[in-house]
């Protein structure tokens, strides 16, 4: 029986679980692959402390040469994380006739472009299902079962710390930050919270997805992007009254030409199935303009769920390897005479569904005030709440959904709003998916 | 550029939908494929009736033959349904080296070793994603995905007819007779419905799933099944008393050596994610023991997304030709010799929850005669619902769930129950799936 052999850069929780698989489910893999699949050598900067799986000494290494210097390994798994290092080791095992895995979004979503060019040179392959949503095979979806479709749309939740956050204070009434302590606690959410909560791991993500639906890569900073830091108590209560649940989404829509590409906490309705999505959980709501909707859901991270995909891609790598091709679909789906530049529309033109929340002094004539306003930009009211309740300063909460309206007007309008005397702080903006979620 | 032939065998919905599909994103095709995807003939009994989408003449044909020996065409599509003259065209295609795309479920599920062999014999690939779960990418993700993982569990909404008929009894509060009418009248559910609501249809479908998940043809009688026909008003008010929605699953559990497999309407939690799938829509939970839970939800039917999973396994194939290679995937995800026979354990010795509603007498005594046979079989009760409400000779509906129990002793149970002479009528039985639900 023949064997593959690979090499682990990165003995980390991930790179821990792929060791663990690949020895439990060692006769399972071996029936499917009809080859076995082998980790060689291990490198990480740290071979000291005990991992959770014990390891041969001699398979473990400080140095990376000895893995990608090796003619024996075709496939370097990369699990160190980051853009500095892990740019390097992948680009490197590239140049060395190497096939590579890798969970590392941030590497693929900023450097996809250099790194695949450098695949195609070198006629290797590159997998990165465990880079997006962890378990859930979104990629392979995206490439290979959905190939013949245009994608319409894609809705996902693509940040499991953020739709934890937002489940509990859904279900709990707790405020963010108490909810945010808790998920650092249990080892949800890190110490500096920022890159999840505040969307950039999200936009990692959607930029991968955008490549392979659309065909090029993303400039990451082109996506317009809000976090969850902001969503209060009162917004949740709101949007539970109109029907709605607040989600973290990452949202790309084919638009003709131009696709639009935002992340920002997104008002739902309740009996969509990406309501239903809560705790950790990631889902990705794909609709193509044949397939119509395809929903994934699953683990976006974790040691054995991520393990799961890295070795999903090694088991498809190895598969070619066997059939003695170095690969057989494109990296992004497209073939790359068959590639363009994405346009994507610019914020201040995406239409969609406003919810607003003003802190409004209790007064005759303030809903004429600011539903004058509005109207002057063209924004249609399509309800209204308003309760008694007083904030500080004699303000009630006064809420309005509009009609569909385009960003800028709606900004604009804001803009004149805030200024008026009866308005007091700035006011709230979410934005509402409802016709849009088939 | 290259061209890649197929001929299309059975000029139905589908048929039309592949043909349109093809010719709407031939670019998108081209373009992701790096070759041409061209339908060089069609052939049907009926070529007078014009379909949805022209068609030019000389490309219709009523003679199999003309597709089946054509030098050019690499792979044949069989949309013709059934397993008599569709077999013989699929094993007439694999003999003459041709690639054989079908969305036939009955057909693979029937004759998927015999298939299958003569497929390997023959050096051709067969593609099948259509014939589980329509759009929904279960095969790729079972064979390919999660070849990593052993399947630990499969719950699966997989006919679209049952599901829209309970969701509409459930949020209608209709009987069974007048929603299947309905279903009839849309076009959902067929003249003669026993197909679909005795759960022969997803009995084809858990078949080939089994056999992707443990790698051996299954025989269609040894998976226990029940229809949905039987379900009324009363039970489903009771579910819902208990926080449980009807839904019929096809289950299957891994039990050591021994795979457990039965198709019955199930309670299932109301947050449980499956709870969620609505309407005509299917649904695939699979737990793997290292992926966690992967869920998949789409249309199980219908003319274009059936296209769109025909279409995406003709691009797979395609891109096989394209790299010289004839398979990379064994046909269910197992090396041929490392398939073994699948040991189904016997309905009688599955474990579960059950949900017991009797008809009984309202008359001191019952319920302690009742829970005495019960607690004689080892069936612990784990809640007690009695109405007041009357039915018909003097009886109360008196409900039971029990605690986890052998489906022999319940059945042999209620066989002693339904004999009593405080017992009218012979008791309902459904089984709950709760904490085996991840």
């Amino acid at each position: 029986m023949k064997d593959i052999f690979a090499g682990l850069i990165g003995f980390g929780t991930i790179g821990t679980g792929v060791i663990k698989l690949l020895r439990e489910n060692e006769e399972l893999i071996r029936k499917r692959l009809g080859a076995r699949l082998v980790i060689k050598k291990i490198a990480d900067v740290d071979i000291e402390t005990p991992r959770s799986i014990p390891v041969e000494r001699e398979q473990l290494t400080t140095d990376v040469n000895e893995i990608l210097m090796d003619k024996d390994i075709s496939i370097v798994v990369e699990l160190v994380g980051g853009c500095t290092h892990a740019k390097t080791f992948v680009l490197d095992a590239i140049r060395n006739g190497k096939h590579v895995v890798t969970a590392n979004k941030a590497l693929i979503a900023t450097y996809g472009n250099e790194i695949f060019d450098a695949a195609d040179d070198g006629k290797v392959n590159i997998g990165f299902e465990a880079s997006v949503g962890g378990t859930i095979p979104i990629i392979k979806t995206l490439k290979e079962s959905l190939a013949g479709n245009n994608i319409e749309s894609i809705f996902g939740i693509m940040n499991g710390t953020c739709n934890y956050i937002l489940t509990k204070m859904t279900s709990e009434g707790r405020d963010f930050a108490s909810v945010l302590k808790d998920a650092q606690d249990l080892g949800f959410a890190e110490a500096d919270p920022t890159y999840d909560i505040e969307g950039v791991d999200t936009a990692h993500k959607l930029a991968i997805v955008l490549s392979l639906s659309y065909g090029k890569r993303v400039e990451l900073d082109s996506i317009y992007r809000e976090g969850i830091s902001e969503i209060n108590q009162q917004d949740i209560e709101f949007a539970g009254e109109l029907g709605y649940t607040i989600k973290l989404l990452a949202i790309a829509i084919r638009r003709g030409e131009t696709i639009e590409a935002r992340i920002h906490p997104t008002m739902i309705p309740f009996d969509h199935i990406l309501a239903s999505v809560n705790g950790n959980y990631n889902a990705f709501h794909l609709v193509g303009d044949a397939s119509d909707s395809v929903f994934l859901h699953g683990q976006g991270a974790g040691m054995m769920p991520t393990a799961s995909a890295v070795v999903g891609d090694m088991i498809d790598i190895s598969r070619d390897i066997i059939a003695g091709i170095w690969r057989r679909v494109p990296l992004r789906s497209y073939k790359k005479e068959g590639i363009k530049d994405i346009k994507l529309l610019a914020m201040d033109d995406v239409k969609t569904n406003y919810y607003l929340r003003f802190a409004a002094v209790d007064r005759p004539g303030v809903l004429s005030a600011i539903s004058g306003i509005l109207g002057s930009y063209n924004i249609g009211i399509s309800s209204v709440i308003q309760k008694e309740k007083k904030l500080e300063r004699n303000a009630v909460p006064l809420v309005l959904t509009t009609y569909k309206a385009r960003e800028k007007d709606v900004q604009m309008a804001l803009k004149e709003i805030d200024k008026l005397d009866v308005v007091l702080g700035k006011t709230t903006l979410l934005r509402i998916e409802d016709d849009t979620l088939r």
